[in-house]
């Protein structure tokens, strides 16, 4: 259910925005990447983004009076992270008296650096018998009086009594939102760490971030752990079925692999783990799930619930995450039981949905999830592709290792693009798949159906002498020993035929065609991979000109970094499953009917 | 520093009360004793307790928007709960529709039943294709939709999943403010326990508290484990400073002392710790302090500053404690190094400075603290008093125990109270060391100047034998082998003169006089035994009339319970802190003035 939108125009820019009800006017600038001034990042504490409204109401609230003068509030001044939108309204903003330090993160996106974790040294008044505030108000004050609310925890006060006498009371608290993550001796906040985790079903990717310079101090992937538990996350549910062990076993995996990243990661950037305060983890539901040892057996079955799809904001050590002992690990929501955190970040990193620009993201594996739309709408979806892109079920497939065949061009020859470089072909991968079957279908040696021909239906074709047959079924011989049945292509075809049809349903609901699109976006590693041009041919893409695919890498880990690094896109970022409908597949009959008309490939002049 | 009042009339009662700016409309009816309907407590979610404002402006609140419709906010309709006083109000409070359920605690006050700790069972919808919410959001829609938020860490939430299909979606949700803290199947809201629990340095009570009916179902006392490592304050603290490792030992004796009362509670009353939810804590500053394994060192030392005062709310599971594994521990605050959260509770407990009576509240210990004031200005202190009144540093001293002398009547003969009833005294506690001083002044043993006559100054006199001489000083021989010196008149003498000096000193402050005061109250366990004339005899308290003189027994625990049982009331004493200013006595002149001045013993004509 999406609400109606209310207009909000920010002047002296002009620029107008559409925002539900409720939304913040800091928020709604935001969004439109409006940046105005702040310290606390959008928590009512440091007055500092005030915007004076000119038309339309915004109330007075309990921070405005505490910030503001009472001369500033009748002149219609308000802190604009505290008003929030319930009629169309104007307002004007304070020109910037600062330039936000930024950083250029996802794809092309300048992201101010605002982190959650905020270090602020401090040289407080020793305490006397006319001020004998608490060590924790003491601090509190302090902080107040730079803009920053703190709560402190149990094991955060143990130390900082002792802290505080051993440093002559000058001291950097670490804040991560209002929580105080450590109280540390002197001034250090120079050293401020963040780990952001794209924790995939076959892969894990680590990266530290310098939060003060917003660069990457390094990064660091791995196999997931689970991986001897099963390939994909049906096989890791199957065995989490087994019992509360089982899922203790699965969590303690990935757990595992997450920390040897960190140990490496430490130990090649010499960065401590007292000095990293936050980890921001994406990945799919199941992936999220495990991690946090709950069941994820009914994500598994219909109508496939998840337990939970909220961010979730938990003490690191209740995971046993190795980073600050009082650190915390935050988590993105997702937006539906197969559309899960990973996609959230990549939406994030991409901006889909917060521009005017209509595009499609599309992110391939096992299954294929699928954000469409733009500012004014947006949409997704999970396709169930089964395991073909993955190299799995593929007579020679094989995942994207040494040895893989990951790129082909037919022509006279057969050219072969072999992971390793020079080294003999072994199987082929899930982008070499895509390849191999567009260029087939390219050099007339499939029909569009799918049928392969037979060597006698192509006299005189170059690669006529390539066309084998294998145990009684029709084949292409790629390399030696390595070939692609006529059973492969049949079961790409309903790979990218559920991901095309998965598109098709999306754009039908939006109302929107091929030409209307502006972009499309391939997220995921295996998009990083995949051949635009084939990935077009096959109909894998609605056909849009070639330059308007692209692909965004790890989208996913870049959402996750930004959200480390910005505590305004973390918020963007916990907004985005109100901002986009999901639409479930199973059961939709205009699914089974779109999937019958595009399991075909496309006639090559459609595809241009 | 108190800040002007702004005044706010309710409707059709005709009540004012005066409250800082930035008071909710609820709690400061809540204040003055003035019921308004809620479900939530204040939290803004259940919307019943909205009120209508006719005079001054209260801003439309987000909470407001989700809850009124706009009728009612045009009308003038507001969540008293959200609405924040900034200038004078005159409002109108809807008559109630049912009588709220309540308990009479503390010094005869009705308490409203309206624990923190909630249960709600509710009947789920089952997952569907077109309802595949997740299970944290299909539990927080029907909390929602009930009145109430909620927030579920990641140990509940592993849980949830197996309890909702294995229950048929039926279930109680246990809600600890907003936090879930449980996930039970079916309807268990019949069973709903918590604990409140009073850590006195000496002596630690804990009583089993039936949410649903507000009556305790069980209540054990028993000595602090710490007692090993000294008898008061100062000697725990020294043990503390050789190390962490000293306060974690502190740590795990007070831990363990809880942990065995509450064992007892449950095999006692048969209630599981499964269905114990919550535990308030009271105690002083340096048991609270021991109690989460903070060095409380800076509080034996000038300038005595305390890590924390403010309330704490942990996971009970932080410090070890025997309730629900995902249950919560809350402490209250306090109002300074040695004014703590017991204290609080008392004030609680007796609603002083929430009515107009002027009063004061003493709680003697080695420590005697003291409030005084009204609902118009009040003010804390403590004055030390030694450990005369525990019934050390007096020859014949002893704890409450059995064979103690605790009460003393003196005329032709000695009559004596013993604790244990028909035992042979072996000592001599506070109670009895304040009755046989009064009486002694009574009979003219000792003059105002706290000296004690020789046999031979009062020939004739019929307890004239019992003057003696024991080491060259002089003592009366209360019973075989039982004495007071005029060493132990001394030491009484200074200790009654820092309390009453800390009384005046308040009172000074305050520009009241005796006669001004409506009632003293005398709080703590040794108030309950204390005899209220011999405390007035003795200039312990202001001579007021006798029956203004209460003891109101154990009010720490009783403030505890009552914290227990309302989260209104928890508010209020969270909100006493800023109500009350706090004096430091160290280093004022006129605490060293006033003390000489009441250091000899009031004559007995003024005591009347």
């Amino acid at each position: 259910m999406i609400q109606r939108k209310l207009e909000v125009i920010y002047q002296p820019f002009d620029r107008t925005t559409r925002v539900p009800p409720g939304t913040t006017l800091f928020s709604a600038a935001h969004w439109i990447g409006l940046p105005i001034d702040s310290t606390c990042g959008g928590r009512g504490t440091c007055g500092k983004c005030k915007v004076r409204v000119i038309e339309g109401a915004a109330e007075v609230t309990t921070a405005d009076h505490r910030l503001l003068r009472k001369e500033e509030l009748d002149g219609g001044w308000r802190l604009s992270c505290q008003a929030r939108i319930y009629e169309d309204m104007v307002c004007e903003v304070p020109q910037l008296l600062r330039v936000p330090k930024a950083a250029t993160m996802g794809l092309g996106r300048l992201v101010i650096l605002d982190p959650n974790v905020r270090k602020v040294y401090l040289e407080l008044a020793e305490p006397t018998l006319e001020d004998q505030r608490s060590d924790v108000m003491r601090l509190g004050d302090a902080l107040t009086a730079e803009g920053h609310d703190m709560a402190a925890g149990v094991a955060v006060l143990r130390t900082i009594p002792r802290v505080l006498r051993d440093s002559g009371f000058k001291v950097t608290a670490v804040l991560a939102g209002e929580q105080l993550v450590a109280l540390e001796p002197g001034d250090t906040t120079d050293e401020s760490f963040g780990v952001a985790f794209d924790v995939g079903t076959t892969t894990l990717v680590g990266t530290l971030m310098n939060l003060r310079t917003g660069m990457a101090a390094g990064v660091l992937s791995t196999l997931n752990g689970q991986a001897p538990f099963g390939a994909d996350v049906i096989s890791r549910i199957s065995h989490g079925m087994n019992g509360p062990d089982s899922v203790l076993e699965l969590q303690t995996a990935v757990v595992t692999t997450m920390n040897t990243i960190l140990a490496d990661l430490y130990e090649q950037t010499g960065v401590s783990p007292a000095r990293t305060y936050e980890a921001v983890v994406v990945g799919n539901a199941t992936m999220l799930h495990l991690l946090f040892g709950i069941d994820p057996s009914p994500l598994a079955v219909m109508p496939f619930t998840p337990a939970f799809m909220e961010p979730l904001l938990i003490a690191a050590r209740e995971v046993g995450l190795d980073i600050h002992p009082n650190g915390f690990l935050q988590t993105l929501p997702a937006l539906g039981a197969y559309v899960g955190a990973d996609i959230v970040a990549g939406v994030l990193a991409t901006s889909v949905v917060r521009e005017d620009k209509l595009r499609v993201f599309v992110d391939v594996g096992t299954n294929g999830e699928i954000v469409l739309g733009s500012a004014q709408r947006a949409l997704a979806t999970a396709a169930p592709a089964g395991p073909a892109f993955e190299g799995s079920q593929i007579r020679c497939g094989m995942r994207a290792t040494e040895g893989a065949i990951e790129g082909v061009q037919l022509g006279d020859t057969v050219e072969l693009q072999v992971i390793g470089g020079d080294v003999r072909a072994m199987g082929i991968c899930g982008s070499g798949l895509v390849d191999a079957v567009a260029q087939l279908l390219h050099v007339g040696l499939l029909d569009h159906s799918g049928r392969m021909k037979g060597a006698g239906d192509v006299p005189g074709h170059p690669l006529a002498d390539r066309l084998i047959d294998v145990d009684g079924v029709r084949a292409f011989l790629l390399a030696d020993g390595v070939f692609l049945t006529q059973r492969d292509v049949r079961e790409l075809q309903f790979a990218k035929g559920s991901i095309a049809t998965g598109i098709k349903v999306l754009m039908d609901i939006l109302g929107v065609e091929t030409k209307d699109l502006d972009q499309v976006l391939l997220g995921g590693s295996f998009g990083s991979y995949l051949n635009p041009e084939s990935a077009k041919i096959i109909g894998l893409v609605p056909p849009v000109d070639l330059d308007k695919i692209i692909a965004v890498g790890n989208s996913a880990g870049e959402g996750a970094k930004i959200a480390l690094l910005s505590y305004r896109e973390r918020q963007v970022a916990f907004e985005l499953p109100s901002r986009i409908e999901y639409v479930e597949l199973s059961g939709r009959a205009d699914f089974n009917d779109a999937f019958v008309s595009v399991l075909q490939f496309p006639h090559l002049e459609l595809v241009g």
